[in-house]
């Protein structure tokens, strides 16, 4: 049995030396290496900004969105969005494990898992299409996909439906960094609280920024802020076009008489937030960028451009237990868990 | 006359509502609102990963060089290169002032000042070409530009030649933030430590993490290795190419015996140099991306990808006191000064 790198480099076609993620291609043949898991792919997620335009470039059409997805994964190996740059994750059953792995990992045969590694880099093949759940991002398929030895996973929980504990996951480093940034006392804007990570964000800032904290939700849509105002999940809520930077400064100065943010966390999936994201923010607070469509260019010069001395720190998908953290926000809210019931699962 | 916005949105011509620096074009007509100063521009500092795409672009032809330039300019009305975003700054002559600035701002008619926001923001006109300086990003031109409210800028020093103060201002936050980051024991790595911004970072860093602490150059070239080690301004030096993450992996952690860096500050120009940076940084760490051509998607990703806790920081140009604190180090190290002029100035 052939031997592998922790980190798949042994997998990259294209250009070689190369990591998987940044890789063009990738191998996808589904005989393991040494140090490698097989697993049996039932749910891709594809990331929401990846999703959204390929529903856009699909116009919708169901077989149109397949077609894209299928021609993705045969050009690169893996499902890496050529406009977004991103991928999403999966759900399945161990199926093979290298050997190499006896003793390190805590996984076995049949266990049904989430892997926590972007679908940008995972080996995928897709066999076919079983159902197509537009509004959810979620694609169910039969095929195969590799974990690496360094990528990460979390055995799905058993006192909650997998599509919940999914949709969870999917967004996990989100609410786990928020834990992380933000204290007590603090004023947060969530830009796109209404939204899936967004929401879990709102609900972990409030609990930490306490009595004394300001939560601010910015949506964009009455429905959905309506439906945050219900679960009580922030302290204020605004109406506003993400992109609009003028309108949002506006805003949160009213608000925070003129104090601004602490704490601006992003999770908008469409481009151009970066300067609506810097200007709520205070001299020497915390922009935090989840959303995939962040250009890195335009978040340096932007606030540069407007003299602001903040922090800007690029969304890691990773934190240490992150699906321990955000797996057991279902637990703990019984509003969230009904909304995401609802919405996601 | 008429009453401009402080962040400059009265110039923006498309789209509307945007910011000067995100917008496809901006006015560039030099009659001022009241609160601009108008300048009489002498250099333009092209931001380097702008300025090595023009050059690729034009086959390193004078000519060609100037007719991007040109039409850079002509269709957004201001120097923001197409394919990387980025700008650069300017040098020049304070000419009119509006008079609702008057009290608020320092500047007099006659003044030499630089300007500290990117010229992919700044309203410009290009009069006339007079010297391209290919080597140091540098064009000299008749011209005129527009500093908004916002806009910061420095007044040129004059224990100093003005191409001295220029070069250093350019990159004058990665010296600022470096100074800020780093803490005394520190494991420092600085990807592109030869360079501009990278030999000045390595000086702070090494000022910052003492005796106790390690800084490790990274360079491409033997010659320019040479010259960072002549003027000891690091404790250990790497010849890599900065893209090829897996030897730097293996690299660094020889040098730190596996324990890897706690701060990555990375200043190289080139793409897909994200990786390296990551797994150079220890879990728990920050890498600083100063890389105008960081790409955000691969940096989140990749850190996700490879299971990494490490926090990464959106480089921002501006910090509090970036112009002085940089200027200084020019005083404080006589050889930082006489590489710089001989290179730069």
């Amino acid at each position: 049995m052939k031997k592998g790198c922790p980190y798949g480099t042994h997998r990259v076609i294209e250009p070689k030396g190369a990591l998987p993620q940044p890789a063009l291609k990738i191998n996808n043949d589904m005989e393991i290496y040494d140090n490698e898991i097989l697993i049996d792919v039932q749910t891709l997620n594809v990331d929401s900004a990846s999703f959204t335009q390929i529903r856009q470039e699909a116009k919708d059409n169901i077989e149109e969105i397949k077609s894209i997805m299928k021609s993705i994964v045969e050009d690169k190996g893996k499902h890496q969005n050529p406009v977004t740059g991103s991928g999403g994750m999966l759900i399945g059953t161990v199926e093979k494990i290298g050997p190499s792995l006896e003793g390190k990992t805590d996984l076995k045969v049949g266990d049904r898992i989430a892997t926590l590694v972007s679908l940008s880099l995972t080996p995928l093949r897709i066999d076919e299409f079983v159902e197509i759940r537009k509004d959810v991002d979620q694609v169910d398929i039969k095929g195969k996909a590799i974990l690496f030895e360094s990528g990460i996973y979390a055995i799905l929980p058993d006192d909650m439906p997998e599509n919940l504990a999914l949709s969870v996951l999917d967004v996990a480093g989100a609410p786990a960094q928020t834990a992380k940034l933000v204290k007590p006392g603090d004023t947060v804007v969530v830009l796109g609280g209404t939204g899936k990570s967004g929401m879990l964000c709102l609900y972990e800032a409030k609990k930490r920024a306490g009595v004394t904290g300001k939560v601010i939700c910015v949506g964009s849509r009455d429905i959905t802020i309506e439906r945050t105002k219900k679960a009580n999940l922030a302290d204020y809520y605004i109406k506003a076009n993400a992109t609009d930077a003028v309108d949002l400064l506006e805003k949160v100065k009213e608000i925070t008489n003129g104090e601004m943010a602490d704490v601006v966390i992003n999770t908008v999936n469409i481009p151009n937030t970066e300067m609506s994201s810097i200007l709520m923010t205070k001299d020497g607070g915390i922009v935090y960028f989840f959303s995939m469509a962040t250009n890195f260019t335009k978040a340096a010069l932007g606030a540069e451009g407007v003299g602001k001395d903040i922090n800007m720190i690029v969304g890691n998908g990773y934190t240490k237990d992150h699906a321990a953290i955000s797996l057991n926000l279902m637990r703990e809210s019984e509003e969230l868990r009904r909304i995401f019931t609802e919405l996601y699962a």
